[in-house]
């Protein structure tokens, strides 16, 4: 009995190696009443609600991997993921499902298989993010969860020069968090393009790189406030001293939108 | 002693009735939270959180008249309303202590003093109201409280020609929810315009006409789509026999932004 058992359970294997299946999400999101992509202190996450919902569906745990963590408040119109499962699935369908249980402000846009050597975020070639300024004096309400309203007469030829000495290879160590346990880890990043499209009521910013660090984006949107006002003025020297307390504060959450992943 | 008081008596109230002064407001809201701009059955209203905060500044009670009545979920661009005070007041400084009292989802755009005869409904000659549909096959989470999701396919030309039999002056007692005891009410109105304009993610109905009856805009928009998908068909037949159940169901309200009014 023990001997004819044993080619049995291999073909079992066998098999479900063989339909072991990596499918990409694309994702978008309001995160203003989120605790962020990844949640911390039990508050809600994107990624949980999106795994109970996967769970829900698929009747068995689901994990899925983001293309980067977004924090509390910031929104995503393409964020990506991937999760794996062991059995082939109607993805229409699935898609379909997802959105019916997921709250509103999670939107499923598109679901398809990948090749096994797909990841969500090491693939990844170049990340745009795009950052909201809102300048009306009187800030409007259906600005208010989507853009940073800032009150300062800002003097936007600074801004803009200050912006293309980002852009290229640099050591971003001073604009970003990360230094916590994450001394060694390279801050060299490539920003491809900081460019100031005009919108109405305000000024968009899109940040196009190779990657980005914690909270890099939101801490670059600070400091070329403060070189728009005056406070700031050296991005050569606040890049050269690879110190975060050289640069401005962190702009606010609820302007930023991770907006699109190449891969 | 009481024929000296008299004349003294006299003169204050010369006084006051000269600095009575007439204030026209511009107001935006985001309406998602609020029972609409009059408060029903407890509900947090628009005009009630204004006439609060003008309370508060002003340290007396203040009544405000708004140009016309949006429903719990409907938006304004520019509400406009009015109120009176027998004192003068520093409009800039008012302006930026209400801003500061009232919660984010309402803020003053403008105040400034008119004449007496002002009156911000009487006084209006034109009113413009947008409504927004999203027909993306998925809904996106940042339009889901400002649009109408639409997964039904739509005939947009059929929409179109039904819209343009609306244009002029005509009863619309079919369009409108305002039969409870207003059976006496002059229904005929003037649409000036419904334009369909074409925005990401949808169209916008742009609709301007000399004034707008109860739920008119929504069950309009309701009665299009009903027509973009051949469930209803002739607009001179529905606004012929004077009848609410002959037009189709009202839209919902996010999708509606009050837009301008002309005085």
């Amino acid at each position: 009995m023990q001997n004819a058992g044993f080619p049995a359970f291999c073909l079992i294997l066998f098999h479900r190696t063989i339909v072991w299946m990596k499918y990409k999400m694309i994702l978008a999101y309001d995160g203003t009443s989120f605790g962020g992509w990844q949640s911390q202190h039990n508050s809600n996450s994107i990624q949980g609600s999106v795994e109970q919902a996967l769970s829900t569906c698929l009747r068995m745990p689901v994990s899925i991997t983001g293309a980067g963590r977004t924090d509390a408040g910031v929104h995503a119109r393409a964020q990506v993921a991937h999760f794996c499962l062991d059995l082939p699935t109607d993805l229409l369908r699935l898609k379909t499902s997802l959105n019916g249980l997921l709250p509103s402000q999670i939107r499923i846009l598109s679901l398809e298989s990948v090749p096994d050597e797909f990841h969500a975020r090491y693939s990844a070639v170049s990340k745009t993010y795009h950052y909201h300024l809102h300048l009306d004096p009187v800030p409007s309400p259906f600005k208010r969860c989507y853009s940073w309203h800032v009150k300062k007469n800002l003097d936007l030829d600074r801004m803009r020069s200050a912006a293309a000495d980002l852009i290229g290879r640099h050591d971003f160590t001073s604009f970003t968090n990360e230094s916590r346990g994450n001394e060694q880890k390279n801050k060299v990043r490539t920003l491809h393009r900081l460019d100031f499209v005009e919108e109405i009521g305000g000024i968009r910013l899109e940040f196009e790189g190779d990657g980005f660090l914690y909270k890099m984006v939101r801490n670059i949107t600070g400091t070329l406030i403060e070189i728009g006002t005056g406070k700031l003025s050296s991005i050569p020297l606040i890049l050269a001293v690879l110190d975060r307390k050289s640069a401005g504060p962190a702009a606010p959450p609820q302007g930023l939108f991770l907006h699109r992943i190449v891969y």
